[in-house]
């Protein structure tokens, strides 16, 4: 078999077979095939594309050029949950309580990667004294004792696919669903999950723009999923803004804290409603959706949900306090107030650009090498529909650097759309995609 | 300016700038782009193809990759003439003793590469003593006083070309019209030529399979040359079999030599003819193709083009005694007799596989270490319209090494198409590409 005999047989539009995937895949992991023999294959996939089946194969191929976690050690059902990335999202350090309250082991492996913000470890990170970095023994006692642990991912898993995406990234050959869906998928699937919930974003802050290429990678994933026979489904939930108001590391860890208290932003209050129920139904604590719903809102209102995340932070090192003494945060020096410079409605607000003013104030990471402020950020006072008046409020920039604050006032300013005319709230959920039917809301 | 901005630019179908594509060649000259960012951008060019102004543009910028050679020094209008490559194509070795004779300087700068045979280098080099490799004084001084030099080309012309080519070569992308005409035509323009000839093949044997290939590739070469400002046409010429009957170093020589006797066959005749009276209106020493028809057959018949072959032979230090004396040449061991076994009409002969047969024997190099054995080849007996008896020599295989005899005549057998019904001789030329005119005859 020779990769040039393979390059031009997916360039010729033909179907690449599993022997002939797994020679690539095995061969890139291994160095025998060079990059750019891989970076032409995958030009050829993002204009041939791939099937259904052929994308079956590469995942598999992926998830073997390195380890399997082996969870079977901890009791229940593992459901994981996996977003596709947007601004804002804090949704794994308040809903992976809530869900360990319920009963459902939640053993979470998560990863930092560059972006606006950090990922959810370096989130949680900005509590005092908590780490991430855990024993595999530890790691699953927590998760049989507590039901909850979160943890970085072991360098291990997947090898393929990082030496696949650093690739991709500087050939112009992110771009294809296929491609998406098999470096998403393989890192899941290699991580010991039984069932998946996948959280896929479409809007301005995500990396699906349209509602349609949204619901085609969401059915894509879903496909890889039941095909390797893990149960999965997506949620289509919107990136057109901001999820909550808070965009940074600790901000964000404070507004996850204040949504276990009752006071969470109504977005992202019903997000973690949504992605929950299902997660308890796939995990199988209930069967009825109705239940699930009750059973989220009894864990927030009897505190119990909030005592996991205490729970959680202490047995990973962190002070728990922080739950109800926010000044154990570390805090930025300045919060500076950006106004608005007209009057109107919220019509719109470009997640892209929020996001890229949380990374101008020190809050995400441009490159491996950043180190990120995790008191910067920022809290949006209006969203989408909000009415507001000239020198009103729109935003507070947390900062420690005067001279970062203005390029940050400029993108939160620029990402504004403000109308003089009534505009509804913005949609969350825009639908779901189940392994045989796909509903759009 | 980023190369990953242009890939995704070309992958989108957006035409290149000229700025752009210097920065392309210019970077990947010099080791500031890297092979795998190229070749993902010559896969998105397999897809979206190159408008003709990108195609100037880019054989401008290979050619500024290297040196340009400076023929100022030789008197005369330098016409010079490229063959896209077939099997028994010893054109030049005929042809420039012809046009030099009749006053136009013939200063050839020509390769060896891969392929069944040897290059018009290798073939000459089976001429005992002669040497291609030419200091420039010299060859510049053979031309104005011999109004004839065949020279190696000088490593130093087009790198661009050949850093591509081989990258071309391993990640399928070398069928695309725009990539291969700027290879060529970036190579003819950087040696020196005032005007050029291109002899573009067609057919089983040639790279390009079908006339419609043919033609649009010989338009985006003529268009290139005269949109640098050197005259250019390009004559459509069959390659659905070998041409002549040799197909072997020193064998064809020998045919160039008979065919300057006036007995050579009527295919490689009517090639030489045709080639030469462009070549002859080009270099301004007629404007009439009929006197142009007439002065090469009056170059053949007094014997002028092939004292002319004599002088170049002894400037260039060979023994020009073997014009008449064949036995002068290294002699295969060998000569071994492939029989027909069935009667008919000869319908076809895959000139493909016959340059296979010749590499099986030693004719041709596999790779570029490889070493030529100058006295192996095919003669062929037979030609398509011809007729066959049972056990009639269809051709003879000279070689020195019995083993390889075998698998040469197995592709012998299985190049001829041999048919009961009678089949009419195959036309040579198919057509004329000029500035502003296709003909098709």
């Amino acid at each position: 078999m020779k990769a040039i005999d393979i390059i031009r047989k997916k360039r010729d539009g033909l179907e690449l077979t599993k022997s002939e995937i797994d020679f690539l895949i095995d061969g890139y992991t291994n160095d025998l095939i060079p990059d750019y023999q891989m970076s032409a294959l995958l030009m050829a996939i993002y204009f041939q594309k791939m099937s259904k089946i052929e994308t079956v194969y590469l995942t598999q191929a992926i998830i073997n050029s390195g380890e399997r976690i082996n969870l079977d050690q901890i009791d229940g059902i593992k459901v994981d949950k996996h977003s596709t990335g947007g601004v804002g999202d804090k949704t794994t350090i308040a809903l992976a309580p809530i869900i360990a309250s319920l009963g459902a082991p939640l053993a979470k492996m998560s990863g930092r990667g560059l972006g606006h913000t950090g990922g959810t470890l370096d989130k949680l990170e900005s509590i005092p004294g908590l780490s991430t970095d855990l024993e595999k023994e530890d790691f699953i006692r927590n998760v049989n004792e507590s039901k909850i642990a979160i943890a970085g991912q072991t360098g291990k898993i997947t090898p393929a696919d990082k030496k696949l995406y650093a690739l991709r990234d500087v050939t112009a050959t992110v771009d294809n669903i296929s491609l998406i869906a098999s470096s998403i998928m393989s890192k899941k699937l290699a991580s010991g999950a039984d069932a998946i919930v996948l959280d896929v974003k479409t809007g301005s802050g995500a990396f699906m723009k349209s509602l349609h290429e949204s619901f085609s990678l969401a059915k894509e994933m879903v496909d890889i999923g039941n095909e390797m026979g893990k149960r999965t489904l997506a949620v289509i939930t919107d990136m057109d803004q901001p999820l909550g108001n808070a965009v940074g590391n600790s901000l964000e860890v404070i507004e996850a804290i204040e949504t276990l208290k009752g006071n969470g932003p109504s977005d992202f209050y019903e997000l973690c409603v949504n992605l929950g129920v299902h997660m308890l139904i796939l995990a199988e604590i209930t069967d009825n959706i109705d239940d699930a719903k009750k059973m989220i809102e009894n864990s927030i209102s009897n505190g119990s949900a909030l005592r996991k995340l205490e729970e959680l932070i202490e047995n990973q090192g962190g002070n728990p306090k922080v739950v109800n003494d926010y000044s154990l945060f570390k805090q930025a020096d300045y919060k500076t107030e950006v106004k608005s410079i007209k009057s109107g409605y919220i019509k719109g607000i470009n997640a892209e650009m929020i996001g890229r003013a949380a990374l101008a104030v020190g809050a995400g990471r441009e490159t491996k090498e950043s180190k990120i402020d995790l008191s910067a950020g920022i809290i949006l006072n209006k969203k989408i529909g909000d009415m507001i008046d000239l020198d009103e409020s729109l935003a507070v920039v947390h900062h420690n650097d005067m001279s970062k604050y203005e390029e940050a006032k400029e993108l939160i300013l620029s990402a504004y759309i403000i109308s003089s005319e009534k505009t509804a709230p913005k949609k969350l959920i825009h639908g779901l995609v189940l392994k045989d039917e796909i509903i759009r809301f």
